[in-house]
């Protein structure tokens, strides 16, 4: 089990290498919420996302000759970029495993940050088929981008950096898709003196984690057809138990709130970020009477989004 | 003639009412450019842009007399917006005269905080015109959005904080309309100890200030046919004399180099801005060879798009 310890050592090994990130309040979302909200701007970090902590730390604890083998993943995007900037940087050799309607942008990031590209279907099992066949093709180490303990104590950084900058916090809320953002958040919040509720915010079209908690087991998602394409892994088997034990609840939320509060963050904040992280506005402002006169930090986790698909028409 | 007393007068007049907006870098910028370029970001500002500034150092130089003859101006948008909230705190009532094209963001925030719109049509007669007509008819107090000295010194405080938080800056660009905030920043980059040079970024396709330079008097603008919505203006009597005794180049810009930089700004920096302001880094671009290896402060004015008319196709 991943402890308070792994978190500081990580911080120290990817300090040189990441932003410590802005934290910005807005008075209008403040009035709007009737909160005190405290936005962590991880789409202003190194590759346009957190996802850059997790990486850093699992490349920087790799052998010279580990590193000789290649890394191979699987991304949704984010993690592909981030691994490959850590990889390249150590002058090794990144394979990312991403499916087809990645967007553009995040595609992109991963080739110029010297990754190379294994295309897969969108499917869970396709992601995973592919991966496997890749690592047993070239015999590659797999830094995969949730379901690692190097990755979860990176993560947990994001939290420690807004507790440390952001005093007498209440609650966090971070974005739920394989867990490693949550899970690393929720030992974090767990293990200071004053603990920290955590809650977590999914689309209610990706809902595998909110239906895994009430099961008590890990359960599939049924479907993947959301917006927040950053949030539609499946929870991840070292996960779990941590967002079983110590996860506040699992807020679902539907495409129209994400777009929602993706437009609000757009127009008050001028701060582009992706729907994948809107959605922690949304779940505050769809919990308002529980949330109210809380202060509540939210993690907005990237802001890789494709500008000419945006989600409101143009006219 | 404004001195740098004058804006240190005005920003502790208005220290209480505004933000101090952080200073934001980026490092594939600084690569594109050759430089090392450091973001005023005035779109994070109250209201959404640094015309807060001037507008709260002259309401607050209002007595309580002026205040209650009403409040009257023409604006693009941003200087009615945030005249309205500093008159409105006051107390006070706002007429805002503004062409028909405005941005309908711009049009909301006027309303949001309490100014009342008159339109006009889009040419700087009328603009002028429908403002004397409303005076005449209601006795107004008038603040003009930049040929106005409270207004001028009010701007120049967002050159005096990008000069205190970032020391050793050898350039400040700054874009050009009626010049109230290039008048300013003129007058604190000149008037400190090391001074630093001011370069204008102007649209070429509303270009009164290069062309007045050149001709050593005010010319009007031949067509005012640009997407920065925010420099349609022409430059002011007041602030005329001041760009002609600092201004170290107007740089002009043509639309494609703006609309370029303003999405390198978005995909980049994570930021939302306007094309007004975007136009700084277009004209560090455009002058790359001159500007390289140097520190240049760029004043991001703006951060007030309508996110359904983006100067992209969406696909």
């Amino acid at each position: 089990m991943i402890t308070l310890k792994d978190i500081e050592k990580a911080h120290d090994r990817i300090r040189p290498f990441i932003h410590r990130t802005p934290i910005l309040t807005n008075s209008s979302l403040n009035e709007l919420s009737g909160a005190e909200l405290f936005f962590k701007c991880e789409n202003f970090q190194k590759a346009g996302s957190f996802k850059i902590r997790g990486a850093t730390n699992a490349v920087q604890l790799l052998s010279e000759e580990d590193l000789k083998k290649g890394i191979a993943t699987t991304s949704s995007g984010n993690h592909g970029a981030a691994l490959s900037m850590a990889v390249t940087r150590r002058g090794g050799k990144t394979h990312v495993v991403m499916p087809h309607n990645t967007p553009k942008i995040k595609v992109e990031n991963v080739k110029r940050n010297g990754g190379e590209i294994v295309w897969c279907e969108t499917s869970q099992e396709s992601r995973e088929g592919v991966l496997e066949d890749l690592v047993k093709k070239n015999g590659s180490e797999v830094i995969h981008p949730y379901n690692d303990e190097r990755i979860i104590a990176g993560q947990g950084t994001c939290a420690k950096e807004l507790i440390e900058d952001c005093p007498d916090l209440d609650i966090i809320v971070s974005p739920v898709s394989g867990g490693g953002l949550i899970g690393g958040t929720l030992i974090m919040a767990n293990e200071i003196e004053e603990k920290i509720e955590v809650y977590g915010a999914e689309p209610s079209e990706a809902d595998d984690a909110f239906r895994s908690l009430v099961a008590g087991k890990i359960i599939p998602n049924k479907t993947i057809n959301t917006i927040c394409d950053g949030l539609r892994a499946q929870i991840g088997a070292l996960n779990f138990p941590i967002l079983k034990e110590f996860v506040s609840e699992i807020i679902t939320i539907t495409e129209e709130e994400v777009i929602d509060a993706m437009r609000m963050v757009w127009e008050r904040m001028k701060l582009i970020v992706e729907p994948s992280c809107s959605i922690t506005l949304a779940a505050v402002l769809k919990r308002k009477a529980k949330f109210s006169n809380k202060r509540i930090g939210l993690i907005l986790s990237g802001g890789n989004v494709d500008l000419n698909r945006l989600p409101w028409s143009s006219t």
